[in-house]
């Protein structure tokens, strides 16, 4: 198997055991230099031992069942709060698992339900005194005495998790017979210590490993499970399941004050990352951030004594690791692993700090699901691989990887040279680059939101997502307002700041655009943040001495002092909640002279109608769907203020989005090198390679000119698909 | 002329000038039975002197010009906030009437500034001392000091009208030339003293006069102008043009405490009737009907004692008469005029109490807006007819009449004939039905909302309607949820009710079906009443012990207690307002084999997407629209309710909510007599008189079978726009 050895390549690959000469093939045809195994399947030892990098997947907690079975005390516990009972007389009974799982989920007995759960009056908001209220632990049944009719009651307890959640998804998805895989909380140093001891004899074991694939470290997202075994709960960046009594005292200890079972079960809400989270939720996110961390180095650190590199998968149990916050670098992990849909997703890997290896975890992944007779894995991966293109323009992608079962991708030949294609594209990319970045246009763009950089280059979910059936529960289609997409793939140095940013440290000068997009209430609009004077003070001041600001959908909504977009003032518009109905709607007149007019053509996609109206002389609409809203430009003293009812990702949205921009900043009459004004073909100029490249996304001969370095017009015609590269 | 006399009419005709042929040919026709003049138009003297009652517009108020140009200080006042202005630096200055009407609105320099107006910091939302402000008279400009940069601040100031707003309205419409007409406050009691006298002397000088018909008493609806004269806000039930000085004076010795200028300008808001009212607006509404009762009693006793009848047209200067409520029988009038385009304004006629005659002046006014070249008046009388004539079988009208140009009616042939069978149509129903009411299915069914039976009937406006431009602003035509108009026309005795209602007087016994429907922080939907566990709990308590609830668009909208529903509980259902994303849309099922099934055809219009998905299992789906849930069912204890995203009328729509109502009273399983299933015919009993009758709103020829009061199955067929009367 010399040949492994002859070139180097970029791609890990997914092995199976009997798949050998697969392998074998795709590891040349891939130009692949690392081989993995993955949930479900193990390395084969013949290739195990060849000349490439070796990954090997380790879940710590997950790793040994025996000893999760004899320690329930260590399993994973999460608040759930019961389904509301409604009291239909002055004793109300309730289980409270009824609706829950009971294959996932058991009532948490090492608790004592009168120090950790709580009963609540939910009409009144009240917490029922423990003597009030009894815990039959025979028949897992709450009693409470004294209840007020027609009152809602709630049980917020302490559930224990006897099956993980992925692993049930895996097991359920691919209807696995196994046993059911559990995982365990290192936060109790008795559990810490064995799997730590468990941790090294594995090192000691896998002498061919030369990369322990995290998969992570220590919690999982959030997905609460109903008691047909349905998902009816998810949030992939949540810390709701990283509880347990020990900690909760650990952190009374340290942060002076105590958590309630309330802080977590959030009425009902369950701090969903789309909320704008409580000081006690961001306390404690903290905490475990710092526990995550440091028992993560640790690992780490063993690993490397083995002489092993570390990966960390950018999902699965990753709760506490937060890749865009300081902390992170502590870990000293060396290969970042996302999983990666879209160019938001890109971005969240390439654009954190540190100088980790990132390698993009491609769908989809070969699994039963997608791998049927019947469909054609190709239409998702090409769909996603427009976009991954754009946002790989922007910030440099070192590693690009597949996961499942490499036998049920091979019955796909299309799509196996398909993925030689991506890997070839990807290749270039890497030779042109020399892993650098492209040129971006002046002035800095910032995502204004309650998370700030905690969150950078995460999805805002809006609410129609919410009436979406997706094709499969794993993957992401963000549908609706996604300006995040657009914006992935342009030419912009993009930071992501808070209201506290603001509040603490003003705005930085190099910020020439602050852009506000989401729903009303969410945390990427800011909901209650807006709720601050000196917020809207500084970015009042800020357009007014030539910033440029953006809201899309719901910016600076806050019902307060007469309006609800805080910041209506400077957009010169309001937004109808049924407090302004009789406001005299008057014909909107298009607006076809101003400089972003051009770029309007009348059969844009801008989602749903916003609601939104004029309320400004001067306002100037570019665009608006009957008498709603959709596009709107005001100067606002020195600067400048655009409105975007909804942005939805496409090629034309994205590019209009670049105009936006260029306007906002005040740079629409300034010649730039290398800039696309074709949505279809997108252009980057690589200043230490002095390489430019051009990108056509569709299916069509696509042309488009733009000024090299010199300024001097340079002519592209690009084939369909063509991604090509030149020499400035 | 004594032909006049030879057959007793039911519409009043209006007359004019040079017109008197065609008045005698129309009087016959349309079967007139009394002429009246209008604004623009005056009885010709040889009319005014026939055998028929002659009714006599009188606007007291708009009556003498020459008193109105003498007498600035009793014009019509009101307060206005001035829109906002940002401090660009420590200095602000503030011109009031910027953005406002000159042609309308002056300063009213007889209110001292620093006693009756108001400067406030709306970034703060504080007053500011009137030390650190000054009024500069000449420049009609305020100037504020140490204003702090970047915060907005408004002043709230009287303005003085010194152009009616009908008037305004009507001499731009028409472009009349003549003087600009003024409004006169008679509060003042100098001014009320001059107009009885003026009243007394046309009393004396109109010996033809029959009928005084005021148009109205004291104080005109709310519209606010802009300074190109455009409407900018309306408010056709609004109390803010009723204030002065010494009312304000006398609301603080009558009710103990000072309402300020931010009581009515409310940040901008300025109380519209779709808002929650605050305690501040009702009790000066209760102030306002008392001096406006009281005075509108003198003036109908003084035209009694000259020997005439009195009508109140229900509209321009009738604020402070509320004919649902009881202190308007005070008044003493004697006949009710309503512009009526709909059924729900014909029940806003028809149901209020007391013994009056109710006249329904229909639409279209006889103006050069409908009545011009290329124009059929014909298209909207008919839309106006066949809703009118569904809330007609439900409740007795007793007169009809039209208003505006004779003259201009005459020139379109076609609509003198529709007239003419509209009146052999009513005049037909008169006859059968002797002013009687028709059979109401058992169970009464009440709509809740902030405002309850003082704003009965009201169209309840939706968001949608401010994105909607109408063809005429004097008529309303409601676009999205409609569910007052569907109800109009059904055979349910219908009241409204408050949240104070229920919080004082419990619910009533017979009501068997409660409603609410509106947008959310509408008075419709409740806004803020629903931020009550005692209301709350008496509704679940009505659904559990056997009632029907009926929730359209909003029902119980209130975040709190980790509901946005208030009773989501009782629906089985939330609505998505960017809290829940993480809650994952289950695919719906679509239940067929519900009693309510039979009636969804899947191509129903439920106007909007909801935003709302099923939170309970037991939820009966009927009707969606993709995963928003448009119909649903459930059962409550003994009790029943059903949620609609919107109902927007139609005829399909009216008889839907039928079956609701049926389904929701548990009578779905009951024989009804004369109940029609057809959503084109309607059927109606008047056991009185034991007629029974029919209509068909179609084109086309209709079949219905329904059952006498003996349950003998009827079947009729009814041709193209048939109404026809039976025996029973």
């Amino acid at each position: 198997m010399t040949q492994f050895a002859s070139r180097k390549g970029h791609m890990t690959l997914p092995v199976e055991e009997g798949q050998e000469d697969v392998v074998l093939d795709l590891y040349q045809r891939w130009q692949a230099d690392a081989l993995r195994d993955s949930d479900g399947t193990t390395m084969p030892d013949s290739l195990a031992e060849q000349d490439s990098d070796i990954y090997s997947v380790m879940c710590l907690v997950r790793a040994d069942q025996a000893y999760a079975n004899q320690h329930p005390e260590y399993l994973h516990r999460k608040y759930l709060m019961s389904f509301p009972v409604t009291a239909m007389s002055d004793r109300v009974a309730i289980f409270p698992l009824d609706g829950y799982s009971k294959d996932k989920y058991e009532l948490d007995d090492d608790s004592d339900p009168k120090q950790w759960w709580e009963v609540r009056n939910r009409t009144l908001n009240k917490v029922i005194p423990t003597d009030k209220w009894t815990f039959d632990a025979q028949y897992q049944r709450i009693d409470i005495e004294d209840a007020i009719p027609y009152h809602e009651y709630t049980i917020t307890f302490m559930a224990r998790q006897v099956w993980d959640s992925v692993s049930m998804y895996n097991a359920l998805t691919n209807d696995w017979k196994g046993p059911r895989i559990k995982s365990l909380d290192p936060y109790h140093p008795e559990c810490r210590a064995h799997l730590l001891q468990h941790f090294a004899h594995w090192l000691e074991t896998h002498p061919n490993t030369t990369v322990v694939r995290f998969t992570t470290f220590a919690f999982l997202f959030v997905i609460d499970t109903g008691e047909k075994n349905q998902d009816i709960y998810r949030d992939w960046t949540g810390y709701g399941e990283t509880v347990s009594p020990r900690a909760l005292e650990d952190f009374e200890q340290r942060f002076g004050y105590k958590l309630s079972p309330e802080d977590f079960v959030d009425a009902g809400y369950y701090n969903g990352t789309y909320k704008v989270p409580s000081q006690q939720y961001r306390d404690w996110m903290t905490f475990v951030q710092d526990f995550v961390v440091e028992f993560a180095a640790e690992l780490v650190s063993m690993a490397h004594q083995a002489g092993k590199k570390t990966a960390m998968f950018q999902g699965d149990h990753w709760i506490g690791t937060e890749p865009f916050l300081e902390s992170y670098q502590k870990i000293g992990i060396d290969i970042n692993v996302g999983a990666v849909e879209d160019g938001v997703a890109l971005r969240r890997l390439t654009d954190s700090g540190g100088d980790q290896i990132r390698e993009a975890r491609f769908y989809p992944y070969f699994f039963p699901d997608v791998f049927r007779e019947g469909n054609d894995p190709v239409v998702e991966s090409m769909s996603n691989w427009t976009k991954i293109r754009r946002a790989m323009l922007q910030k440099p992608l070192d590693r690009i990887g597949y996961g499942g079962y490499l036998s049920l991708a091979n019955q796909f030949p299309h799509f196996i040279d398909h993925v030689t294609d991506i890997s070839r594209q990807f290749g270039e990319y890497l030779d042109n680059t020399q892993r650098s970045e492209s040129q971006k246009l002046p002035g800095k763009v910032a995502v204004l939101s309650a998370w700030g950089t905690a969150r950078s280059w995460l999805q805002n979910q809006a609410r129609d997502q919410r009436f979406y059936v997706p094709p499969r529960p794993d993957v992401m289609e963000l549908v609706g307002n996604n300006l995040l997409e657009c914006l992935s793939g342009l030419p912009f140095e993009v930071e992501f700041i808070s209201f506290d940013d603001i509040a603490e440290k003003g705005i930085d000068p190099d910020i020439k655009v602050i852009i506000n997009t989401g729903d009303a209430n969410s945390a990427w609009s800011g909901g209650d943040c807006w709720d601050d004077h000196n917020v809207i003070v500084k970015l009042r001041q800020f357009v007014a001495e030539g910033g440029g600001l953006l809201g899309v959908s719901d910016p600076s909504a806050w019902q307060k002092n007469g309006r609800y977009f805080q910041l209506g003032d400077v957009f010169g518009l309001e937004k109808e909640t049924s407090l302004t109905m009789g406001r005299v709607a008057m014909p909107l007149q298009i607006e076809k002279h101003h400089y972003l007019s051009q770029f309007i053509q009348g059969d844009e996609d801008f989602g749903n109608p916003s609601y939104v109206y004029p309320q400004a002389q001067d306002l100037t609409v570019l665009a608006a769907q009957g008498q709603h809203l959709a596009l709107t430009a005001r100067g606002y003293g020195s600067g400048r203020a655009v409105y975007l009812g909804n942005l939805p990702f496409s090629m034309e949205n994205a590019r209009l989005l670049q105009h936006i921009l260029l306007w906002l900043t005040q740079q629409e009459e300034t010649a730039h090198a290398w800039l696309s004004n074709n949505p279809y073909v997108d252009v980057a100029f690589y200043p230490q390679t002095n390489k430019a490249t051009a990108v056509n996304f569709t299916d069509e001969t696509q042309k488009v000119t733009v000024l090299n370095t010199d300024g001097e017009p340079q002519s592209i015609t690009l084939k369909p698909y063509e991604w090509r590269w030149f020499d400035n």
